[in-house]
């Protein structure tokens, strides 16, 4: 458990929270900011921070506790689909430093629109310059 | 394989892709319209989707991939942040229909937002309704 963290205190029940499953080593919980209404989230208990520090084990169940959300919003709410976001950083729109998987269902008149601007490269080689460099980081 | 999906054909090497990583059951690569440039997808080489009916054990090979290029796009770009999205279903902006992970690098100045609107419940009954129908379809 990290100190001053929100995510902690839920899991922890020192923070009341609206849960829909857990497990030995996942939680899922309403967000109380619903993008569209069924908004949940996902989290390890314990904590980690950012998705690069977390370790893949967790990781690996944090994701199947998604599945089994996303399969839930669909099948209780008879959404027409699932959005999955999950923010690292300030600048990527994280506020809390706790890793989270937001599993947010969709609806055909839902208000919600993602805010997708595809751009293009200078070049075909500016993209294989990134790419390398991508690729030589890969560990 | 699946006939007339753009992904498996990248998978098969029938359609070009600019590749950053590969290994025995996932494939990451340069989405050609990237919202933010290094933009890279992450997807099963088996045809799957949308997340709810990809095997679990797929799926979790396929988010330690996206863990990796994540920690590579921090380590080769020094991005300040990542975004990672995967969308389920036309309604939530879903395009090619095998399931997919975008890795988003963030940058301070790089001009992506996310349109993200945080509503209300009309009372903590309607979230502690919509809760107990999500909870009672977690399978």
């Amino acid at each position: 458990m990290s100190a001053d963290c929100i995510f902690c205190k839920i899991v922890a029940g020192q923070i009341p929270s609206t849960r829909v499953y857990e497990d030995a080593d996942t939680l899922a919980f309403m967000d109380i900011g619903p993008v569209v209404k069924g908004h949940t989230l996902v989290i390890p208990k314990q904590h980690h921070d950012p998705i690069t520090c977390t370790p893949p084990d967790i990781l690996q169940k944090v994701i199947l506790t998604v599945q089994k959300v996303a399969s839930a919003l669909m099948d209780s709410l008879g959404a027409a689909g699932v959005n999955i976001s999950q923010a690292n950083g300030k600048v990527a729109g994280q506020i809390v430093p706790h890793i989270h998987f937001h599993v947010i269902p969709r609806f055909a008149d839902d208000g919600h629109s993602l805010n997708w601007l595809p751009r293009k490269y200078e070049s075909p080689q500016e993209m294989s310059d990134f790419a390398t460099r991508i690729r030589t980081n890969i560990r």
